[in-house]
């Protein structure tokens, strides 16, 4: 019988509770022993709740508890988070997170702890959900060199463009709608603002690269100014905005970007509506491989976190490997990545043609809009500076 | 540094080879340890190969090295591969092999050998080539229980039904284009008969349930007797024609069924199309998920059997948990699904509706065309009866 404390009773942890419950029979079997949730590490009180006897109000009870093996931490932020994860380790328990403000911040430091120990920090629900993605990147993708990885990381994010596009609302609507719904949070700034998306692909970067990328350096753009208007274009050119964030390989740096995109049907991307999130890969060697699937929501990010802690069962004394050293990854310039450019301007068209010269024009009704050809970030900017009545411009692909 | 041995020098085998002389840093980086292959097995010679000094035409220089860590194979076929992969994992040696044919017939035996010596058996590039599928489902997929896996996990019929739908051939030139392409073998009919796609997905569902489908008790229907007229009327009803394996669980039983569909572009699977393969997986908790990539060619595939290799090295003196048992799980009968189904008849509307009712037709020039309601597969084939002109039956999803 494996003994596992869970940090916080919310959304995911009750959710982890709930999957052990339900699907104990098979866990079991998979894992090789059970597993047996005996500590609830939360604030409030739970009256009437099935584990209420599990529920503990301070941390120090799980810390010194030799039975516990394993501590799964669904809290959420930054703090306590990472005090509870290090006294965890160093008490020699094993670690399983989806926490991926956590894991941008701690990473490097948490494994390499874990490691020391030959023990285990394990966080597949970070990134994705309850898509697979950090294991086959850590275990799968082994013989590849990785030369983009592009997803769509937040399904907030993803259900509002995809809202907007099927309703042509505006913005702020569609958030009050996904806010009704529990789709976006009371604050939205992290998912609509895109940091949420700018931690998960620096975790997955610094997994490519096995260097930690500081998801600061990351330039990031959010959905907020996307209008009713700019949807109205994509739909017209065949396309659907969606916010995206890549990392690309550029000699030997990688390059990121966190950014709205216009995406072509082409794009494996451009199907992924809704809250589902999906992660494509491309290996010199494997070529193109997509990872799509719920990327948020109780029972799916659970699941994730449930399948870490039977891997963690399954190598109680040893680490699984896991390349993401403390030393920094520096980024190159985003600008180095070649787009074409959909732009919205006040100008005229006469004005459009002297800076970037010959364009596709999509309208110039009462503002001009057009499609740059491809071109660098660096060109961009330049030709730019010629539009003083510039709008808006998305970058395409 | 590892030594292995590599077993046929076809597509996959000198793809495994390039692999690891391209990536050759990555790879060492992620094994920790420099991978190098001692010999590669073949009848032919190879002159002027730069790996002609590593040649050898007797399996037994190989069993008996006791450099030798992991044995590759890359030759398909049941025999010889059986043997050389009893007789490498009896030597003490791990084994990684890309031929379902081995795998589908011995894989419970080869696994619980390898097994019971600490050894590890793997088989990544099976099923789905150059896509991550086997190690997800083994360690990612584990808190659920799966309750449908569907996959195009065969490209040369992919090709070929994409072919089909946007050139409007008949299905011989789009075989003889195939080959030609060499997309298809000379002898194509493990592929267009679905036979390929069985052996799959009867090893995929053999590591969901944790015992051993005879992949001859799956129902099997290939594509051969698609034509040129079934597409047509396909695209009308703004679907696609596709080769589909299909796995369901069914109380404590499995279903399992390899046949064409009409893909409605609801389907996660309707835009897969070429050479790609995917595979989609409902879990009870995770939800859909879908895997997606390059299911065969020569480096994708090779990626994926390095994969393996980096695996091995990093779990040398442990064996990763595969469950799959020689216990033998019946399947149940796959005529418990239900469908609609797309008909083509000489017989009447008349006919059509004193046999299955109230039906949406869909042509009534020189034949008749309808679609049924859902029903299972008994009711279909009852209702069936009521047709002596029946052309053809396409399952619908």
């Amino acid at each position: 019988m494996i003994k596992i404390a869970v940090l916080g009773y919310g959304t995911i942890g009750s959710g982890v509770v709930e999957v052990l419950e339900k699907n104990r029979g098979i866990i079991t079997r998979r894992a090789g022993e059970e597993i047996s949730v005996k500590y609830i590490l939360d604030l409030r009180e739970f009256p009437g709740d099935p584990y209420e006897d599990r529920i503990v109000h301070d941390y120090e009870i799980i810390r010194s508890d030799p039975e516990i093996m394993i501590v799964v931490e669904a809290m959420g932020g930054e703090e306590p988070a990472h005090t509870f994860a290090r006294n965890a380790i160093l008490a020699g328990k094993h670690f399983a997170t989806s926490n991926k403000a956590l894991i941008a911040k701690y990473g490097p430091e948490l494994i390499a702890l874990a490691q020391e120990r030959s023990l285990n920090c394990l966080f597949e629900a970070s990134v994705g959900g309850g898509i697979p993605i950090i294991r086959p990147l850590n275990s799968c993708l082994t013989a590849d060199v990785i030369e983009e990885i592009s997803g769509i990381l937040n399904g907030t994010t993803n259900y509002m463009m995809t809202e907007m596009t099927e309703e042509g609302s505006e913005f702020v609507e569609v958030l009050k709608d996904a806010q009704a719904k529990g789709f976006a949070e009371a604050d939205p700034t992290a998912d609509i603002e895109g940091y949420d998306a700018c931690r998960k692909i620096a975790i997955l970067t610094s997994l490519i690269c096995g260097k930690t990328v500081d998801y600061e350096d990351i330039p990031t753009e959010g959905i907020s100014n996307i209008t009713a208007t700019d949807i109205k274009y994509a739909t017209a050119l065949g396309r659907k905005i969606k916010l995206i964030a890549s990392s690309f390989k550029v000699g030997d740096k990688y390059c990121a970007l966190v950014a709205p995109f216009l995406l072509a049907p082409s794009s494996p991307l451009h199907g992924v509506d809704g809250v589902f999130n999906a992660i494509f890969v491309k290996g010199n060697m494997l070529g193109d491989a997509m990872f799509y699937g719920s990327g948020a929501g109780k029972l799916p990010t659970a699941s994730a976190v449930v399948a870490d802690v039977v891997d963690i069962v399954r190598h109680k004394n040893v680490s699984i490997t896991l390349q993401w050293t403390a030393e920094k990854m520096e980024l190159a310039d985003c600008r180095c990545l070649k787009y074409q450019y959909f732009v919205r301007t006040a100008d005229s068209a006469k004005t459009v043609e002297e800076a970037f010269g010959p364009v596709t024009f999509v309208s110039s009704e009462g503002e001009t809009a057009f499609i740059t050809p491809v071109m660098d970030g660096y060109e961009f900017e330049a030709r730019s500076a010629g539009l003083p009545g510039i709008i808006k411009s998305i970058r395409m692909r």
